[in-house]
This record gives C-alpha cells, sequence and structure tokens, in this order.
C-alpha cells in the first residue's frame, strides 16, 4: 500500500509554475494553483503545456485560486512567482501551507529563501529548487517547454533536523521523479545556487542587452568570451565566497548550451513585455556578496549596471 | 604685409570635415574638399552647419572634388573620414599633398597615426588633432554643430627637427584660431589620445548598446557609475602605458559632460545609420595596448565585445 499523495500548491503559473503543477498534476498529485491575471483564462481554458520534450499536455479542470483563504492547506508549495514580488507573496504562502509544509522556492538568484524566510512561519520547512529548463510563457496559461526540466532540491531552513531534511529533500526528490521530472538533492544549496548564477549571470542580461537568444551569442567569438569571462567571474566569486565550485564547470556549461535549440531566457521576455526584471536576486544580490568578500566581478557588474538603467527607463 | 593663407584640403566631409572646412573657409582659406558619396549634393548645395554656437553658416560655392588627381596640392590636409577607412584613404592623401604637406588626423582612438604613417611619403608632415566637438552630420552636405569646437594638436611624425616640430604646430593652432576655432599644441600627443578615449571609450560604445545620449547616461546612477568606472580604466591604462592622466580628469571630464546638451557621439549615428563604428581604433587599439602592459580594462572590454557582437550582427 502506498501513502496518499501529497498535496501541492502552486503559487504563480508562469512557464515555472504552469510546467511542474501540470507534470505533478498528470502524475495525480492533487494540485491547487493560485493565481492571479491568469485566474480567468485558466479557469476557463486550463493550462497547456507545448512541450518539445513530453509533446501537448493539456489540464483542463484546474484547480485554480485567487486568495488563498479559498485554497486547502498544502503539505507541499512550489513557488514559480518572480522573485520582484517574494516579499508580497510570504503572507500568502503562509496562508496556503498546511502544519510543517515544505515551500519550495523555484527561483533564480541569491538571497530568495531569506527574503521568504524572515516573513514565514518557524514551522514551515524551506527549500530551494534549482530549475535546469528551457520555459516561457507564450499566452495566459500557456507554456512552452523547449528543452531540459530538471530540478535540483535543497534544504534551506526550518525546524528539521539534519537527518530530517535529507529525507525531507529526497521526499521532494521522488515526488519530482514521480511525475517524470529529473530531480536531484543538492547536499550544498549556497553552492547549487552559485551553480546556478554561473548560468544565469551571462545569459539572463546579455539576452536583454544584445537582444539576443543563446545561439547568437554562442557564435559570435566575441559574445562567447565575454559569456565565459562573466561565468569566470560568477566561479571566482563563488570560491570567494566559501562556495567553490568544479573547475570544469565553465566549460561543461559553454558545451551544454551549444547543445541547447535557441534559448531566451525568462530576463528577456520580462522584458520585452514590460514586466520588472529580477535583477536584485540574479545580479544585485551576488555581487554584494562577492564585494562583501573583497571579489571584484567587474564585467558582471558592467553589465547590472546596464540593465539597471534598461529597467530604470522602461519604467 | 602677412604670408599668403595656406591652401587647405579636407578629406571627407562628414561632421568634422564639414564644420572645419566651412569655418577656415569663411575665414578666408582656400580649401578643397575631396568627397565621396557627398559629392553631388556638395556641388550643387553647398555646405550647410546649423551651428548652436556661430548660427547658421552657409558655404555655397564648394571647392568639390572627386579624386586627388583633380585637385590643386594643398599645404595642409584635415583627415575628417571615418578611420575605419584609413588604409583606403593613405594614396589619396599622399596624391593631395604638396611637398612636406601637414596632415592632420581627425579621428579618434589610438594608433590611427601610426596606420597611415606606414604608407604615407616620408617627407609628409603627420600631425594629430583631438576634435572636442559636439556635431554630427544630419544629411549629405548638412551638419548640425550642438556645442563646443576646439582643436588640439600636435606632431606625431615626419622630417621636421624637435624645433620644427613645435613651430609647425604653431602654425596649425594659429591658423585654426584664425578661423575662430579654439585651439592649442599638445604637448604629447600619445597622453592627449589616452586623454580623449577617457571621454569616448564610455560614452561612444554605451550610447550603442544603452541606445542613449550623454544626459539620459549621466542621469541615472548606475549608468553613470558604469561611466565613471570605465572612464577610470581608461586612466589606469594610460598611466600603466607611460601616460599619466591628472587625478581630476575624471570629475572634471564628468562635470563638463552634464554640461553639455544631450550628445549622441559619432558611432551612435554610424551604427544606427548602418556605417561600421570606429572598433578597432577606439577600442581594440586602446584594449591592446593596455593588455601589452599587462593592465586589465574589464568593463571596457565587456563593453567592446559586446559591441563587436552587435557590429557583427549589423552586416
Amino acid at each position: 500500500m502506498t501513502a496518499p499523495k501529497s498535496r501541492i500548491g502552486i503559487i504563480g503559473a508562469g512557464a515555472i509554475g504552469g510546467f511542474y503543477g501540470v507534470m505533478l498534476a498528470r502524475a495525480g498529485y492533487d494540485v491547487h494553483f493560485l493565481l492571479r491575471s491568469e485566474y480567468e483564462t485558466v479557469l476557463q481554458n486550463g493550462l497547456q503545456i507545448n512541450s518539445a520534450v513530453h509533446g501537448s499536455m493539456q489540464l483542463d479542470s484546474v484547480q485554480a485560486y485567487r486568495t488563498p483563504a479559498q485554497m486547502p492547506k498544502c503539505d507541499w508549495l512550489l513557488i514559480g512567482a518572480k522573485s520582484t514580488s517574494n516579499s508580497d507573496l510570504a503572507p500568502l504562502i503562509a496562508e496556503a501551507a498546511a502544519e510543517n509544509a515544505k515551500v519550495v522556492v523555484l527561483q533564480n538568484g541569491l538571497g530568495v529563501e531569506e527574503t521568504l524566510r524572515q516573513v514565514l512561519p518557524d514551522n514551515i520547512h524551506l527549500l530551494g529548487g534549482l530549475c535546469f529548463i528551457c520555459a516561457h510563457r507564450s499566452a495566459l496559461g500557456v507554456v512552452e517547454h523547449q528543452a531540459l526540466g530538471g530540478v535540483n532540491l535543497g534544504y534551506h531552513s526550518g525546524p528539521a533536523s539534519a537527518a530530517e531534511q535529507q529525507s525531507l529533500v529526497e521526499e521532494g526528490v521522488s515526488m519530482f521523479r514521480a511525475a517524470g521530472v529529473d530531480s536531484n538533492a543538492a547536499t550544498n544549496l549556497a553552492q547549487a545556487r552559485w551553480q546556478k548564477l554561473v548560468w544565469n549571470l551571462p545569459y539572463n542580461g546579455l539576452s536583454v542587452l544584445l537582444d539576443a537568444g543563446t545561439e547568437p551569442l554562442m557564435k559570435d567569438p566575441n559574445s562567447r568570451a565575454l559569456v565565459r569571462s562573466i561565468m569566470l567571474e560568477a566561479c571566482g566569486a563563488a570560491a570567494a565566497c566559501g562556495e567553490p565550485l568544479p573547475d570544469a564547470l565553465v566549460d561543461r556549461m559553454l558545451m551544454a548550451t551549444d547543445h541547447m535549440p535557441n534559448y531566451l531566457p525568462s530576463m528577456y521576455h520580462d522584458h520585452v513585455n514590460g514586466r520588472p526584471m529580477e535583477l536584485d536576486a540574479i545580479y544585485a544580490a551576488p555581487l554584494a556578496a562577492a564585494a562583501g568578500v573583497g571579489f571584484a566581478m567587474p564585467k558582471t557588474e558592467a553589465l547590472y549596471q546596464a540593465l539597471r538603467f534598461l529597467s530604470a527607463r522602461a519604467l
């Protein structure tokens, strides 16, 4: 006999929340979506994932809510909303959470758990999730999934003992795997976040600044060299912050990106659609962490300063 | 009795060649223009300078030529064409030059005299001219002059002794001053070129990358900080290359730019009009010079790499 499947809440159904929510619902999990701008459309049309990996997936009867008060309490909460709204989200998350719920922050950048932790009740387990996925929302309730899809999980903070932490992470990993999602435990969440930044720091910002996806950025020798040196700055910063990364990481990431379809990261879509870019979590926080230990990231900083200019002008 | 005024040839009548050529012609100098794409228009309509400083200036009967063979030999030749065409220009310059002519390279960047020197006859005096002017060409034969206008001159190479070099530079300075153009001798041309780069390195590239003139770049604290740090890299590189610049230079330039009208540098106009950007002279040459003495300019290099990407994509 198997244990009853967990009840899962998805906060925000952009590309990330939509994709993982639909994958988990298809696998039989009881999935509930807390939505804002997409509520009406999703209630009417359901959620649609156009996946180059899994084919077309449609979730017709979406359990969608406008407020957490209407939602059943959830054992797992996956945060797919933008990190720019984390402080507004915290009370909603707390309200949607069952006792001792596991909250997984599926966001990029540094310090995203800390922001939430400060405003979440102590009895909530907070985990970080690193998503390795090429996906974007093409319309309300419609997600284009181009490639990849894995999620690595690490325990951030909460009432669990070390042994319990491991078992909670394994529970989350099993849940994703049961839904056909590649998943692994990140034994060191801080290091895993830096590792993810090695990819996000060059591609997110340069896609905006140069109006280009990964393919042209990798093809041109100058932008490729720029990508590489920003990656090396990120590795140097990680090491300086006490989270050294594998030596071969940069070349491995470049090669992996070479084999990806031409990908426009979420920051590109945010910018062209007039939404705020996640500059604090993805750029300001790692730059501040590096500066705090006296490590300079000049090319990353130049990129960040240019993006801030564009962001201010877009207001 | 005064000496007969020199015969002056202008090679290329974009904003720089057009402005200084008209100023000198108005002062009674015998000015001849070697033109390519503008030849027909200038012959028909003359040259027009819309100057915020001097008012509207029209030169009706322009002595314009398509080839140097048709031109009278000139004592002074002012090179206002883009540095991107220097190697093509050299034979034309040599042909238009009187014996012992003075050739003044009115271009930005580093190494622009060296490129020409290699292909010019030994008996030609080569000088560098640093233009401090806000001007751009708005149409064939029409130049908008927004502010400033000075030219500093320095001797680069040629048959002159040290004393003769000084006297030739003074002759050029007097010529410009007689035409109402502020002009001074640059005792150290290499240092003067670096000093000019302190301004060009941030503003030229960022205007292209961020689609912005000096005013918005200075107003936003992030782009202003980026401008400043690129200026500091340029000063560091100049010092490392043996051409230290005054300590107060960066703050002085920032303040001067604050007081300028909103200005879009020539690189911006080149890029939006599909002309090649002067990336070699303005970026690649100083980066190579700095790298040659082990000095890193990471933010400048990041900007250059981004510009190269845009330049390649524009082809």
